[in-house]
């Protein structure tokens, strides 16, 4: 039996969330792998706590417990932790804090599991490539499409394979928008004011309906398997915003199902990367894609075609896609 | 730089393309993760061919330059691989050759990659024990559905789930045969005669039509990753045989889509596996999943639903689902 010291960097509601789901499963992972994990620090914006021993969940989740200041560089500097999970927000265009927060314990020889985007988004080349040079790894599985397989999907199960195409439903409250625009006829606004009270767009809903979600998830896919070197703020981008009940009727009418995707074409000399708006005939898979799920379709060389749909978008299904990464580098961990 | 040797037993079409493919990606092993791949030696049923400073692909295919009686336990005794992919012939109800080559591979603390159902089918759990046993491990992604990823969806991308159900299409002949009745209303016989036309079904086709090809892959999924210690002969078996036009005629009316199906439900206490000729509606994702097309459904209590559906069902698909697990064996290997 060896002990295994996790550090979480964010306490929001997906940080809690995952103190929670791995508390709950310390069993589990002492059965399987003889690993005795245990949390040894986490840090919100402007507090932490560390114990070397561990913390309890009560100590975790009390940040009346938690010290002042004990955040940042000095928190990911001191805490004497094997893995971070990186799961506060981030400032897209900067990827910051959870740009340093990693490099630094990357730089440090954590390995680290990474749910925010900003990060990525900004150089997940240059934070793989570090991670490779310092002999420690980086993955983040949860940070793409939440539990909807995608890095996983791409590196393990076509592992090998050539990929031509791959392209994806990555954002729930785009296609939960079109989904209700097709089976109503009504307008954008109203779809979106729906998902509003539904609690699934946000107030300031741009990042999802002009396309930057979708466009920040495919950059990162793109750049991370395909090393394709692009720039969020330079692919072609779609939005959905300006689509109207007349649309809808005349696709309804030719038996097509618009959704947002993104896109990656590789040629194997030059990767195509774009968020676009498709149309779908009724019996292709996407078509069924209904409401907040996802789906990534990718096209291979030796392997064929394969769909994947599905996947719970919810607090829960995101800390449990962050464990999947921690469980993965449990099994390549040789101690 | 290491030298990864690698063994062959069986050089029928599958293994033939297993060496070819592993050939052709020589330089891509060694990019990306410094192993100079090698295959050390080849068997097939009556002789094999062994050099520990490796093979040409010409000297693995050409039989005539093998030597009479190199195969069975003289070969895996004698080859000296870390290695040994296993895609010979096996015999269902006694699983030998196979289960004897892989025992004895395991043993000699070789990893083992399994192509062969008959091995897998008899006793998965006791294998899995061995290789543990011998701090070894055995991955056989292309036995339970070729490329469909069955083995690394459950184990990988739902890596720590509770996983409550799995519903899955796994044997092409039998879709192709439902799908074409579907499409064109004709009998059981016609459909057959076409698939058999096509070189999809067997000359004798009942192993896929009576049930037993699903109920064989659906068995070693249940012992593999539920522990469930089932008999393929004592699961409950649905056929396709008895279906009349009448019956498609009658689902048609309805929306329904039949479709032959492995099923497991798991309660946390008990598992229960059988083979289930099963209707689905017009917008479940398993009704798009036509002709040769496998699919994998699975319930988790932590990331909801997820479909995967597709990946090709050649000789050529499966021999890269083996290597894709070649692959995993050489990430988690150390040096």
């Amino acid at each position: 039996m060896h002990i295994l010291k996790v550090a979480i960097s964010g306490l929001g509601s997906v940080g809690q969330q995952l103190a929670k789901l791995l508390v709950s499963r310390h069993h589990y992972y002492l059965d399987k792998y003889q690993y005795d994990v245990r949390i040894v620090g986490v840090c919100s914006s402007k507090s932490g706590i560390i114990a070397e021993q561990g913390l309890s969940l009560e100590a975790v989740l009390d940040k009346s417990q938690h010290t002042s200041g004990l955040t940042g560089t000095l928190f990911i500097n001191t805490v004497p932790a094997d893995i971070l999970i990186e799961a506060g927000p981030t400032e897209l265009h900067s990827g910051e804090p959870g740009l340093s927060y990693i490099r630094m314990a990357l730089s440090r020889r954590m390995q680290v599991v990474c749910l925010s985007k900003g990060a990525l988004v900004h150089d997940v080349a240059g934070l793989m490539q570090l991670a490779k040079q310092h002999a420690t790894s980086m993955l983040f599985s949860g940070a793409t499409a939440s539990a909807l397989p995608t890095m996983d999907l791409l590196q393990v199960s076509l592992a090998g394979c050539r990929i031509k195409q791959v392209k994806a439903i990555l954002t729930g409250t785009t296609n939960m928008i079109l989904s209700e625009m097709m089976d109503t006829g009504c307008r954008f606004d109203e779809a979106l004011h729906k998902a509003q009270l539904l609690g699934i767009a946000e107030p300031d809903p741009s990042l999802d309906t002009q396309g930057w979600d979708t466009a920040n998830k495919i950059t990162i896919i793109a750049n991370a398997v395909f090393a394709a070197k692009v720039k969020v703020t330079e692919i072609k981008r779609d939005c959905i915003e300006h689509i109207t009940p007349e649309h809808i009727g005349k696709w309804k009418l030719a038996n097509l199902t618009p959704r947002l995707i993104g896109i990656i074409n590789n040629d194997g000399a030059q990767c195509e990367v774009a968020v676009k708006l498709e149309l779908f005939p009724q019996h292709h898979p996407f078509a069924t894609v209904h409401g907040r799920t996802k789906a990534i379709y990718v096209d291979t060389a030796e392997m064929g075609e394969m769909f994947v749909i599905g996947g719970a978008s919810n607090l829960q299904a995101t800390a449990a896609a962050a464990l999947k990464d921690l469980e993965l580098i449990m099994r390549s961990i040789v101690v």
